[in-house]
């Protein structure tokens, strides 16, 4: 904490405002609130909040009162539309205690944006040039409405309001274009924040963190852990001189990539899937899938990457035990003796998959995602993976079963990374047996 | 205004606070909050604010104060987990003036849980099982962080914390089954918001708008449009006493529905895949998959639905050329004269998952997702849809080609939820070709 504190000093705090009774009654989602926190976070600044209220007189002035008490730098977006409950220009006015006042030449831009696409102005749009006075222009180039930024000086402190449109394209080139440069450079050269993010997949969130304790110590550099399961990300970050900054991060960050080894598959804001593909691609070789409980999840992923038919080559969605005899050539032997959730049945998915396909790899995945066909025996969440490939097994394969958990969506989520991974393993000469959690039931 | 004033009363107000620095700073966009305001703004409360702010004692406990202030209802998410920096519950004994105690039946479902999964708990794990004094639990029975509710009384008033995970799917759970529930119990009989909810697929939101324009009085009813593509929901509500507000629900509502027709695919909140399984089942049809561009997540959501074994029979993800021609037995003639994206391959991809299968219903995709592979001729977005069903065409399918927009997902998604939407109208008895959006190039 002691630490946070001193990244909190008083010149570079920002407060992000979102006005809108769509945006407050979640009819939209907020997306302008974390652009424009990520990129100012980028920057090196400190966002101490974001608040949200609807179009109401009352509640903007006291939103806008509320941010520019916490924080230097207070951006809005929304509120400034031609529209009777358009209020953001008229409240900001209030809190500042200034006039509104015609900006003749946005009045002009705003006729020529109408006369260029051949429709007179609408008197009513007139009201978007009314500037609180004092204002700085930040220019529009994609729409109607400028926005603005305004010192509010107080007794004691210097905050800025800068004022941006609710539009996502509009507000996005405003911020990138005239905003984030001003904000750059109110930073000056001496401070920077640096971070460094690893992707893991194959321990919770609470074991990477007993795992990592005492590597980074708190006045160096900050430590955050991102679940977003089935990955969990591990953010080290310093601040300072962007020297010492980024020494300190390729310090620390070097030193938790040794820890966690493998458990890491990516540096970044890589996804699994284009981890594995990279590395097919890499390696010039080809995968098939053979999906029985994940119902098309792992191919799912696997196109979601661009490009990702030069190496993934289709396969088999063997929903069925019908399927899985009759495109992949499972023995009914096999499914009668061991049950189609078995190590036995992943296997000759796998290998059958590889076989009909002609790929270098097939990853087969056979399970019981629930609510329903859970037995003692195999309760839900049992989940048998397999993966077949050159010098594998006697038989051209490996196995293992899981036993996963969570809701019938969950089991998919997890199976499919688990798949995944076996693949990364497999290509990264690594045993695929080693990877993910879940009770092990058994191994080949 | 004046409506959404009326509805302001005292005692109905809610804030929503959401905690942690990956939120704050917008590496997550806040799909949490949104979801809170959109079921609770249906209940007929009113969000007063949002308020998000990162992982530090002294600002949580600032937006604490801030969001109490405010509202009657306090609801967050996030800072549960067993982690040094998750710090709301010593925030909010702190804010209450209570102490943390160990709730003893929380750590047992903890333990418990760890023990299905065969790990030992990790000790900083019973952190999640300190509460503050006077807590009422939340359930979580997806994870390991229990939720909770506290009465924070004031002098004056008496405003109550709802405590939840910031994981989605848990807080979601955890607000269905328990809090809204709550929530609808605490605003009594005589003030009643009703609604109806419409989910459609095929026209856009302002297409929509302007078919229903003029069918709903205001000061009757209040229509939303909520777009999450590629459904677009039409929720029609009013307020007032139970009765009245059903009776004006119950007219709008079947108007709309009525102007509306085939586009509407499900009233409530269920998904294409759910009404598509709910259809096969009742007609007793099984259906198989063809899949080239969408790669699997035709499969991917049909399996999503519990169930589905018993009408999903699986079927080929053909991403390459050589499985289309090995597993579905479309003719090299085929491609090479209309190419792997044309309505003839698609038509016999159908027709082969179809005999292959053994399904009563086969569909099929093939398309250019993008961004690359595509030509003058057909351009990223060219996508081809097929089914296979008896009496269709004189050999046995029908299909169109599609030109769609967006980036690579996007086409995916879309490609999935017309080839959803052709199996909803062929069961239906519906036209298969009328579905869907996009610039036709064709039909047969």
């Amino acid at each position: 904490v002691a630490e946070q504190r001193e990244i909190a000093d008083s010149t570079h705090t920002v407060a992000i405002l979102s006005t809108g009774d769509e945006v407050v009654e979640g009819r939209t989602v907020d997306t302008n609130a974390s652009y424009i926190a990520d990129r100012v976070a980028q920057l090196g600044y400190d966002v101490v909040c974001k608040l949200v209220v609807g179009d109401f007189p009352d509640r903007l002035e006291w939103a806008w009162k509320t941010a520019l008490a916490q924080a230097d730098v207070v951006i809005s977006t929304g509120g400034l539309g031609p529209t009777t409950d358009d209020l953001t220009n008229e409240t900001l006015a209030r809190v500042a205690g200034v006039d509104l006042v015609l900006d003749e030449a946005e009045v002009a831009k705003i006729r020529g944006f109408f006369a260029r696409v051949g429709r007179p102005m609408p008197e009513n749009n007139v009201r978007q040039a009314m500037l609180p006075a004092g204002s700085e222009v930040v220019p529009n180039n994609l729409g109607t409405a400028p926005g603005y930024r305004l010192a509010i000086p107080t007794d004691t402190r210097r905050p800025v309001g800068v004022v941006l449109p609710g539009v996502p394209r509009e507000m996005r080139a405003m911020l990138e274009e005239t905003v984030l440069p001003w904000l750059a450079a109110r930073l000056g050269p001496a401070r920077a924040v640096v971070s460094r993010t690893f992707q893991t997949f194959g321990m919770g969130e609470s074991a990477i963190d007993e795992a990592v304790a005492g590597l980074v110590p708190p006045e160096e550099a900050r430590l955050a852990f991102r679940a977003a399961f089935p990955q969990v990300a591990v953010r080290v970050s310093a601040h300072g001189t962007r020297e010492e900054a980024e020494r300190r991060v390729k310090l620390y960050g070097d030193k938790i990539a040794a820890r966690l080894g493998s458990v890491i598959y990516a540096e970044g804001s890589t996804t699994m899937e284009a981890c594995v593909g990279e590395l097919l691609r890499e390696r010039g070789k080809t995968l098939a899938t053979a999906e029985s409980c994940t119902g098309g999840m792992v191919g799912n992923r696997l196109t979601n990457v661009p490009g990702s038919s030069t190496y993934y080559i289709g396969g088999v969605v063997a929903y069925s035990n019908k399927l899985k005899e009759k495109l992949l050539g499972v023995s009914r032997t096999t499914l009668s003796m061991f049950g189609a959730v078995s190590e036995e049945t992943a296997r000759e998915m796998a290998i059958g998959a590889r076989r009909v396909t002609g790929a270098d790899i097939a990853v087969a995945t056979t399970g019981i995602a629930g609510p329903d066909g859970g037995t003692p025996d195999k309760p839900v969440g049992t989940v048998a993976v397999a993966l077949a490939a050159d010098g594998y097994g006697e038989d051209g394969a490996k196995s293992k079963i899981y036993q996963l958990w969570g809701n019938r969506e969950w089991v998919k989520v997890l199976t499919s990374q688990v798949a995944l991974d076996w693949v990364r393993r497999a290509l990264l000469g690594l045993n695929p047996l080693e990877s993910g959690f879940g009770q092990k039931k058994g191994k080949r």
